[in-house]
């Protein structure tokens, strides 16, 4: 019997499926692929009894996984890295003035430092959240990655938090009908475009920043047009105050009266969730979004992300924003998610590495709606994968048996710069840690400069002056 | 006036001398370095007003720091990496057929791969805390590193922690006392020797494992010989309640009452010190190396180090194990304890970035007692270095106002692999993340060796058949 032709087959490797319950392990592990897509997955002579390929690559040396979903993030915020750390009022007496200075022109820079960050540490699929803004989706499509992508819904009066006093956020619906509009117009031009690398979900910024006639007239567009939602949800005891002067109730009972718990909601953060509001969302069938390292820099908090897995829900993790989170980097989010919530538990066995890894890869996947195209590398599923070189000094030594080390170290000890090569849709974006498919150093000499134009910006703003960390740099400790 | 010459001379680099109380950062800052010592440090255009070297070099891309310092691991379990992580019962019912398999001639390979892989993320002084075999300090001689070294001595009776029940662990002395002199006979041999890159340590493994009269037959060794304790202290349930059982009180009373608390003893861990401990042993003048790592994945506990520094006394970082933290790197260790203790503290200003970065320098420096040596660049320090990429995508944009943003992302973002060279004692050890003075090539491939041979006999030990993680691997976990 003749084989079968496919373009790319991987050998030899040490690959992790993340099909099944577990990380689907499979020793001297193969893929073929065509086109866009995994064909077979096996071991590596039931492979090449089965199938040829012109590119037959030998990955003995690599770990291969399924490319790394970073489930929430801001992007253009990669310009304001590390400029608003370790403060009790990151918002108003650190972020302020950098946030102003980040106009829109600025984006593109920010949003391609970020994304390239990522690819190099392995993640394949972006969840961007930001307001639309040209360029955006268009550098998403010509680099070759994948991204859901979230125009941003706030129907706030401008200035409705520094003015508001302690008291409610004053709505604008005119303004948060201009986003929907926009959103909308967004996602008509870009849902499943890119051979549907590019998706789009709705994205209203968070429940007490709509009026509830415009929450529900965005959940009625998401659902008529078969869209998900994306949005902030139990974020920080603002919100929750915001949420009980106004309707006498916290948010997730508002969501849950509005319609909005069903199984297309992605909610994000949930710093704020009780336990009871935690089982009320997947009981609905929502999925939640983890930033651990976000959350716990800025707040000291580690989010129920345990309790909505055991429960049976899906979780993803995030890195919500380089000016929060500082790195743009699934690994250091799995690493985190594992520890911070042994702690929180008191217990070595809560998020075992496995665990890490599916949040990263197949359950991310479900929760942003896209668990039947990726997160795993299965037969029909699209070919986003990374090989991670396992000759790594600290990957090494690697054990099979009696147990096999490789999972644990992944997690634990791996930092992303172990990521040799990412694929994305069957097409090599990075090799050797060559970005293939755009210019890294134009990318990062473009952002540097465009940084220096904000810092510009910031310093010739009054405000600045009242930086909290004024005090830290002429104390010495910047 | 003519120049003075010096060896070389670094200039153009953003220096953290990390002297004075916070980082000492020098914007286009220089180093003049002659022989293994740091002659001067400050602008660029005045070092290079006043000094000429063979050697000049422009280290305009890169953040200068003092090397960084491990100050508690134990080398040899770099073998043993990943193969007992997420259980509740880590030593009897994950290690302890590892621990067993891994026999002192399989130790120097262990070591090597340890010292190496931290080495390349920047660790230039390690704290390592074993039995002394053949060639273990001869490794760090050759290599060039900085070690202080700690005989281990554990006077308990063969098997007495697995013999007790629930009971007294039982001592012998004889056993104790040959542990005595071989460390001592070890620091009569490499105390101050390598050109003082190698000190030496006297290391009771912890107060529940020797009788009184050896613990105050070590504190009596060091003091007459200017030696300094390296000891776990208060490390877990089961140590205290031996303490409770056999002496009626606490391991940190009781070590008040031996005399142990001075300025001479290292503590590691204080996993059960209640804040009224950690006080008397700050007053005392006693140091604390924290795992943040280790100890977060292994117990879910984060120790009280915030409050030890909070308290005036110093604090040094430590990796522990590959075995328990996987990843031997300072970097990690930083972000860590940082993150740990603000989810602790339910706050983000504790242990800001400068903090952390403090004390995986120059407070982990005085911690082991080398504070007059290493631990910040300032002139007559021996000239122990890392050149850390700020070209790479995590670590960019760099900014330097209204406040700089280096330090905030060398903590929460850096994961090690930015460190492009390393220095000790005024000679080059890495330049281009290649290691100038051991084979990294061959170091990795006889760990991978050693490790084979402890799984062969881990195999072939009934032991082996009750760890808890074959479950995993049966369940696809691993």
């Amino acid at each position: 019997m003749s084989k079968q032709a496919v373009d790319v087959l991987f050998v030899h490797g040490n690959v992790f499926t993340m099909g099944g319950s577990g990380v689907g392990a499979i020793e001297d592990g193969a893929i073929a692929i065509r086109g866009s897509e995994i064909v077979a997955v096996g071991r590596t002579d039931e492979l090449l009894a089965n199938y040829e390929a012109p590119e037959v690559i030998d990955t003995s040396p690599f770990a291969i996984l399924p490319g790394l979903i970073d489930c929430h993030v801001h992007t253009p915020e990669a310009l304001l890295r590390g400029v608003a750390q370790d403060v009790p009022d990151y918002m108003e007496r650190a972020m302020a003035p950098f946030s102003r200075a980040l106009t829109p022109e600025l984006w593109l820079a920010g949003t391609r430092l970020n994304v390239i960050e990522g690819l190099k540490a392995g993640t394949t699929t972006t969840m961007d959240f930001i307001t639309p803004y040209p360029g955006w989706a268009e550098f998403y499509d010509s680099l070759g990655v994948r991204a859901q992508l979230t125009p941003k819904i706030n129907g706030l009066a401008p200035d409705a938090m520094s003015t508001a006093k302690g008291g409610l956020y004053a709505f604008d619906n005119a303004k948060g009908r201009r986003m929907i509009n926009a959103a909308l117009a967004f996602a008509d031009r870009w849902q499943d475009e890119a051979d549907g690398r590019i998706t789009v979900m709705m994205g209203p910024q968070a429940p007490d920043m709509l009026s509830p006639e415009l929450l529900r007239e965005i959940k009625d567009h998401a659902d008529r047009r078969g869209l998900r939602i994306h949005m902030h949800v139990a974020q920080g005891d603002r919100e929750i105050r915001q949420m009980e002067m106004r309707y006498g109730t916290r948010s997730i009972p508002f969501l849950e009266d509005l319609g909005y718990l069903d199984e297309h909601l992605l909610a994000v953060h949930l710093t704020e969730a009780t336990d009871e509001e935690v089982r009320t969302l997947v009981r609905h069938g929502a999925s939640m979004a983890v930033c651990s390292g976000c959350i716990g820099l800025l707040d000291g908090i580690v989010p129920p992300a345990a309790l909505f897995r055991s429960e049976g829900g899906y979780v993803g993790l995030g890195t919500d924003s380089a000016s929060s989170n500082n790195c743009i980097n699934l690994f250091n989010e799995m690493k985190l998610t594992a520890v911070l919530n042994k702690v929180k538990a008191k217990r070595p066995d809560i998020i075992p590495a496995w665990q890490a890894l599916r949040m990263a890869t197949i359950e991310g996947a479900h929760a942003i709606g896209l668990g039947d195209r990726i997160g795993s590398l299965e037969p029909g599923k699209q070919a986003d994968l990374i090989l991670i070189d396992l000759q790594e000094l600290n990957l090494s030594p690697v054990v099979h048996a009696p147990v096999r080390n490789l999972v644990p170290n992944l997690v634990y000890s791996a930092s992303g710069h172990e990521v040799d090569s990412v694929m994305v849709a069957g097409r090599f974006l990075m090799r050797g840690r060559e970005i293939l498919t755009a210019n890294e150093r134009g990318i990062r000499v473009d952002a540097q400069a465009a940084s220096e134009e904000v810092m510009r910006r910031v310093l010739a703003d009054p405000a600045h002056r009242s930086l909290s960390l004024l005090d830290a740099m002429k104390a010495d400790d910047l």
